[in-house]
């Protein structure tokens, strides 16, 4: 029997091509995605389309209220930034970073993993293309996983030990297109923009869609979703 | 102006306490209870009278979807356990252990503290008379706070560092009880009991009435929440 894993999945291009590493290694994929109140809930869609595709054994959306907590672009009134650039990306945490938004995520999965008999978390985030968000620091999935280890039943007795995978952390976002190429994603299906604009396109300035455009044009191919700029 | 504190509070007996902690200790509070489809849900109500009456600056009630995760009596159709000895208890992780609650808990507080500009969590957990929970022992509490100050803004900056308090991890339960009387909480607004009777009075028989019992008896007070045995 195939070993079980818990994926991350938001719909976006990062968590579509780690599902597809995870099935790629041979795990039975549980993929798991939030309705967190997000703008952009449109990725919801696409995340299940995304793990129809590939094969998930099952998808789980779970409802969070981060709405209630805010403090985020992405969750609140305050206005997605559009048209910074590379330099401006670099010079901080911005508006969009969601508080501690992977690490109740994680947390989530890591209950999951413990319900299915799963040691195994894959999650999308990445550290050299980024948005700058702490919770995508290789020290926060090392912490992460410490932490996981200690606060499960499995942890307690000893008998298992959690592993949270990162696939794509240490890859720019080039490579990360190049790699959904090589394992046959249909990239077709994933949302990445934070904003899309009235028609249903991408928007093409958000920091999203900054660091999507550039992936694709480095690996020098086409993004199939269309984008209004 | 007063440092603010996030309090998490279940409307129990622990919870109750280190809220009276941390506001004697001069913190402003924000309490903080989740409606995770626990069967105790009457619980909810008295953390709302538990936070007016110990004069919390907010009380938010996050929704959680637990149930759809599964894995505890406390969210599931498992039976909960009723009468079990003290030997019984300390023999292993009991079955109304709810998968990475505490982890989830603690995610959701880091979150609202960083919007709230704290530093400073508290929550109730106590290693000395408690279930077996793996998310309630030190060491966990610990990698959580180291965790914590990667995960965040502040944690990225190093402008401030979060801490994790835990008021009343050493005490016993007769020493909570105790120290709940001597900060005057009112134990009448509290509610430990995992599965009420229909008459509406606490069981006397899971394994939270067997440890609220026992610190009163040992506390050599009497419980002013009427119970059935």
């Amino acid at each position: 029997m195939a070993p079980r894993a818990v994926v991350l999945l938001s719909g976006g291009l990062d968590s579509a091509t780690a599902l597809a590493v995870a099935r790629a290694e041979g795990y039975e994929c549980h993929a798991l995605s939030f309705d967190y109140g997000q703008r952009h809930a449109r990725e919801l869609e696409s995340a299940k389309n995304v793990a129809a595709a590939l094969g998930a054994a099952q998808h789980l959306t779970l409802s969070l209220d981060l709405r209630a907590i805010g403090g985020s672009a992405l969750t609140g009134n305050i206005e997605v930034p559009k048209g910074r650039s590379d330099e401006a990306m670099g010079a901080g945490i911005p508006v969009t970073y969601v508080p501690a938004r992977n690490t109740i995520f994680l947390a989530h999965a890591l209950a999951w993993a413990e319900v299915l008999g799963s040691q195994d978390v894959f999650i999308g985030v990445n550290a050299v293309d980024y948005s700058g968000y702490p919770d995508c620091r290789p020290e926060f999935i090392e912490a992460f996983e410490a932490l996981a280890n200690l606060a499960t039943q499995a942890g307690v007795e000893g008998t298992s030990r959690f592993r949270i995978h990162t696939p794509l952390i240490a890859l720019s976002k080039a490579q990360i297109v190049a790699r959904a190429y090589e394992l046959d994603v249909d990239l077709s299906l994933t949302w990445s923009c934070y904003e899309p604009e009235p028609d249903g396109r991408a928007c093409g300035l958000c920091d999203s869609c900054f660091l999507r455009k550039k992936g694709f044009a480095e690996a020098r191919l086409v993004d199939p979703v269309p984008s209004a700029r």
